[in-house]
């Protein structure tokens, strides 16, 4: 059995010059597309090793690579997947599969065995599959923090009192713990969304060969296996292509940022000294070089400035799909992308719940933003309605021309006296019984107007407890999920690295 | 127990104009703002009616509205659901909130108690949840019968040769069937996404009061079930405001239209008559106005600008939620784009689920682009590996070589002799042993090649008929979940109008 | 010279069912494509209208359409001009073009002489560009009038002090004048885009033929100058598919909608009671339906969805463009949402114009945010340096731990005594000579601050009167420019409409 | 006059730690925001150089920073601008300018003067503007090589005939010379656009102090002129955060692409095997690793998958400027992504003016592509309405019809025979007088129809010469323009190093 002849430089060996085609890749090709193909698969390097350990391995105990060229072969994979300082890839090699093509073939004759019965794009695309469940993991990991960050943030702020606001206007009272645990519920929708983006991701694409199976060999269950994945995707063309899953990462990583985002805006304007309810820590701010009283709130307007990233990143994942099917450019930039938009959603996570955990909340100046008790207009004009059996048209416009009568004398609803409410009835010709100072008393505590919110998902303190318990109960079964998922893909690999190692030896 | 004073003109009544506001609203706000607005929420007309009845009925059965006033407010209500040409909504009245409380107002002072311990946000968001879930039942339909539409005729064209491709260049052969079937895996991708999202969608906003809960009344889980949803959204707050619902059904919508254009831009180029494999039917193409020849592949063309048109969605909807919590126009127009994006994915679906339907496949002409063989390329290098025990690289740079030398020659590999072949191997040092016509002419039969990719997910055609077992499987079992999830809705649908006939007719 | 023969039913007439194509159009193709279609052209109705009277006169000087048939032809058209009720475009009909089509058929057998040399995207893209031209002009005097506004604004506000923030935190003094205006310059550079987009826009695509020109009359000037173009697009194929104005007007619409955005988002967090700089008058705003108390700023909170909406047909249109050349799709939905998203523009641009024109802003209350001087830390800093001679970065540290210290003590800047700044001083080791009293307070005194900034651009009194005279005197000079264009149009419009109806009279 | 103190640790010093803010960056904040920011301002490098070299020369001049101290500085910045070794941007220090500062700190006591009477983001923002300006410079110098080329390519081609595809079905006959250069107008409209950009550009934002001007110097129009600008950015607010610049130059690469983009999917499908008109050089492609026939379009693929990515950047940075004013994130990744996208668009001109004058084009295949003479249809009705007087719409369905039937009897319209014409005249009772062999010929003949095509803009070949003509001497002013502008800026630049060069030395 004979090895290959000696081989030439390592570009032109690769790229298949002098072959198939008749020249070198023009300049203007190299340092214009490969060059940015190759940076966006800088990526996937580590797990491509893994997928070309497995590959190499399958197909030698397959039979196909005769066993010292196998031994060769794996020998020099195993000492690339050390990332030695000796691989340095660069676009004159073409990508990244050429280029650690060109690297093995300057060590071992084997290399030539690399490419058995496999597109680079099977190898590239199973090292894709490998990294999203990775990111995904991770991502996961960071949402369940947040989500019980923001529970026990809510528990320590049940009875503090602040405005709700709507369109930025004080709205309601509320409490800021009701408030910050809103901001968990979304996360948990965005933690479902992942585990079903997970399970969609964690199939193989390996061994599907050029474009629609293998002529030569029957080992994608195997390969699924080795690589620590569920099992293969099922349809060989679909399994090459596959360019929803792009799409579907990168809303994931909008829906989760744009929830980090809205709080992030939030909290900015209520870290305004006008506002004044909340202060960042200053190490997750930054000064100014030209105003010495700066604390700029750098770590909010960062995410939100990754936020606008991302909805840039999911333009282009969309419409990089959208062309005929089986098109290189379909995944020339998502290599990068599409990890990268779960990466930075999990970064901005993780930032904001260090913003939250350490920021303070001013339990004053929040109080004072309830002082004129405007917030308690709805209270009072529901208790109107009950007390008098009025509708609710008529009891909240005898509120609403009650405070504008009020604004006129300069005062604010909490001046309010009963002469004022009952004469605001009057004037329109409802009746005042039942209408006492007990009831206006009432209705202008936004403690009361709080305790009364008990319904399902109400600001009371015991539904803000009942929820924290519900959500911080399902934030720890999927933390428990994803170390699962993580120990499997772990044990996985391992037993891969062992397998290989042992092939090495001649075990 | 008194009714309200006499009404003032509708828009004054509803807009609380002379009561809050000093004024009306201005010519400009009305015919930019709320002419917009009000047309963006049309959509939600039917579905508005369901919530204010259940509304209605919940409160008078609480006893918070009395009982007369219940009865001619859900009369009223009951007139209004059956869209009567009085009701013709008009910017100057405001939203479709304020519009039906003009119309109910003019009617029955009992309108005066539709708003109570109620937000109009809370009606509209609860409607927006009714209609997403019919839309996604729909699509869910339509995406079904596109799978097995697919599976169908994958099985009838499993033994259809053609060339695969990949950036448009002949690749490898395959069958017609097993390349259609590649789209209805993305399909049932999207069919697993969609019933995530309806589980998150299926749950009621309705009565979440202001912001955070309603003082005066429990009844979020009465109105839930009352609607037909499966349990209230938990965190009051959350439930006014999920942004994420939207970035997800656009999401959907775009991977699952997506899927589409694709097979779409395929057919667009089969359908040429260059490669002219696939002829559409006449009653999904149209003619030119000038050029006589002409039959336009019109809906394909049509799927793609739908699907151009959703990208936009998609970025209007991620955009439109980052702003600062609790804003007006996180809605302003996704009340009309997140249903509509919906249902431009199930119109596209269902267009090509008929072109699909009735298209013809040419089998001589996709036959003809097979015809030179170069197709078989890589499987006559992996049988020359093999047959050699040459390593692939360089099985394949003979193949590549031989290809030049023979295009040199004027000749293509479906000429290639056994001694070309030999003489390629010879070039280079390789053995020519095991190197036979029959492999030869093995290699360069598509039949032969297709009928070896025999692994999982490959086309040969034993498997592509169990993948399309599996796949039609799947689509049969999604069909009757939606169906039953229908079922539900409709019965509880039912079931409140049966009781607000009851309770309208005082049984 | 004969007539043409009966003529069939309408749709099938204008469909060349049973000509060129064998069946009618699918339910699903008429339903979902040509509905769609059908409707985003609907706002080229009346453009059209002129684009068929032109080139029918102009066949019909030339001698290619039979005088006879020609007068009956204008005839016809003349009518449907009227926009008459009997003219109700539905999808059966095919387009826009084929509804007219059918219109014109059911009237005159000289309606299938409109077709004569032209593609019907001839028409409706020669439309589109008349429909540009007139919403360029539009949004020209929008923003105009939005510079005007703002200049005075500035003027009328040019000492009125108030901070400038940035990330929402008070920086340095300025006035509201100088801010006010900064939005204006934005505006101009609107309008200079706005000006070379309507250059490229105001040239006629008519007379092309096919796809590249008639290949049996010369008419294009005739055809450019009878509808107030400036010249014809140059080369035929290019004129029929233009992508890039598209692309261009979502990318004006967007820059001129993104600077109102900013706008409001400001004033949406000036109006808040928290800050309270700005009121917004009433008839801006809209009542809460369950909140007595709330004014919403509606009208700000609308053009941030609006813009919205903008970024989402900015990504369409973009999408849309890329396919290979000559696709109908680029064209579908870009008919409307080019012109929409100008209109939108212009729109937003109206509704802020009234917005600032009569919004109040609150001296006193901006005043009060200045009040612990903070913002006067960088010219605190600035006088120390050049007083000491010390450098900038030793100034500015020295002022921050000044401020430390204060805040430590519960006092702010304004509080700040000679002794404090001194001891801060030597606290590092730096000389405190020329550190006066005088120094000190002049520094803390926001309108000196204000005052000292003359340089080009700055904020002292004289340069804000500068700016706005250069600004007004721009957008004084844009509109003439835009009524000049205005009148020229309209102007070539009236003589077409002159000559057609002498032609139609025989004279 | 004394300098500052001994300095503290680079991070700490440059970030006012200990200062303004209590506690060093968090380490989240430090490797997840910091480390983003810093990367995204890397290719600010050399221009911030020259910016903070004229700021200092201005301030020293000015008598603001004492002379040994400016020496000093000086001396330190210019060691800086050659990109020594030692500097290593790293998160710790922040983002480049204080990055920058640190260096100088360890140099110099004198880097205390660096930030004088200046915003980091003044530094910042005016070397975005340099970089924008030489980014618009090299996109104008390759669309004008793209113009040439085309022009050139047309007149090669002005007589090769081929069809033109309208859905990509063929149309009409044309010659792939004007085929080719209908890509030349969009670009020369980009120039207009790149015209008008460069001149909103290239004003300069330096000399604005912290918002809104100096208090301390009078200096814009001496930076300005320093630095190469045509003059000031005049409102110091607008210039500080103008964001409309960046969605304006994401438009401009968008629409550059876009042409680009449709001429390489045409291109793809040319150079398929079926249809055979184009062959790519084998330097822009690229060969499979698994199928040895393969020569895949590579850079075609690239230049959509580049667009795409632009696509997405456009949605980035529209939406990143959609934030109250002054918000620091609106630069964030503005700083890379906006250069970064005119530069990706640049180097997609350079890849596609390549490909284009390298291509081959394949006469015999496009003639091939004719042979039916379906593309003559509309040109034989033409003929047939004008030599019998009847309308066009009756010619038009004779011609459909008669297709049909030849293609009932499986004949091509080249097959058409006067009797089978004549016969389809007189099958819908139209007059068959003029309807003579030489008009049938003539209308078959694809050379003859196109030399018909001689209006403005057609494809006859002397139209064809005189637009590459008058589109070749548009390119040619644009090029001698852009070398003006370079040379402007390059020279201002030289003055600059001179001047300082001279200070340094203490001339």
């Amino acid at each position: 059995m004979s090895e290959s002849p000696p081989r030439p430089p390592p570009a032109a060996a690769v790229l298949e010059i002098g072959e198939r085609l008749a020249e070198a890749p023009s300049k203007d090709l190299t340092t214009i597309a490969f060059s940015r193909e190759l940076k966006a698969q800088l990526g996937l390097a580590r797990a491509i090793g893994w997928v070309d350990l497995a590959h190499a391995l399958s197909f030698a105990k397959a039979g196909l690579i005769p066993r010292a060229s196998a031994r060769s072969l794996i020998v020099a994979l195993l000492e690339l997947s050390a990332a030695p300082s000796s691989f340095a890839p660069k676009a004159e090699c073409g990508d990244l599969y050429t280029n650690r093509e060109a690297w093995l073939a300057q060590r071992t004759p084997a290399a030539g065995w690399l490419g058995l019965a496999r597109a680079r794009r099977e190898a590239l695309t199973t090292a894709y599959h490998l990294v999203l469940c990775d990111e995904l993991l991770d991502l996961g990991e960071a949402l369940t923090a947040f989500v019980e960050i923001l529970c026990e943030a809510s528990l320590r702020h049940r009875e503090s009192l602040a405005p709700d606001y709507t369109y930025l206007q004080a709205a309601q009272p509320t409490t800021f713990g009701h408030y910050l645990q809103s901001f968990a519920w979304p996360a948990l929708r965005d933690l479902d969304r992942l585990e079903g983006l997970y399970e969609r991701v964690d199939r193989c694409p390996a061994g599907i060969g050029g474009v629609n199976g293998s002529a030569i060999v029957r080992n994608r269950r195997e390969l699924s296996e080795r690589l620590g994945f569920r099992e293969p995707v099922r349809h060989a063309r679909d399994a090459m292509w596959q360019a929803d899953l792009a799409i579907e990462a990168a809303a994931l990583a909008v829906t989760a940022i744009v929830n980090l985002d809205r709080l992030c805006e939030d909290l900015m304007i209520f870290a305004t000294s006008e506002f004044g309810f909340v202060r960042l820590a200053d190490r997750h701010g930054r000064a100014s070089k030209i105003m010495p009283q700066k604390r700029n709130p750098f770590a909010l307007a960062f995410v939100r400035g990754l936020a606008n990233r991302l909805l840039g990143v999911q333009t282009q994942l969309a419409a990089t799909a959208r062309t005929p099917s089986a098109q290189m450019d379909n995944r020339l930039f998502a290599y990068e992308a599409a990890p990268d938009a779960l990466r930075s959603a999990t970064d901005a996570v993780r930032l904001v719940n260090a913003c939250v955990a350490e920021m303070q909340f001013d339990e004053a100046r929040a109080l004072d933003a309830l002082r004129d008790r405007s917030v308690c207009a709805s209270d009072l004009a529901e208790r109107v309605m009950i007390a008098t059996g009025t509708d609710h048209r008529s009891a909240h416009g005898v509120v609403g021309r009650l405070l504008r009568t009020l604004e006129e004398k300069g005062q604010c609803l909490a001046q309010a006296t009963l002469g004022d409410l009952r004469g605001a009835l009057r004037d329109v010709g409802l009746p005042v019984t039942g209408v006492t100072e007990e009831l206006l008393r009432s209705a202008l505590d936004p403690m009361v107007c709080v305790a009364a919110r008990s319904d399902v998902g109400g600001a009371c303190s015991f539904e803000v407890r009942a929820m924290a318990e519900t959500a911080a109960d399902a934030a720890r079964k999927v933390r428990e999920a994803v170390a699962t998922k993580r120990a499997h893909r772990q044990a996985a690999l391992q037993r891969l690295h062992a397998e290989v190692e042992d092939f090495a030896r001649g075990a």
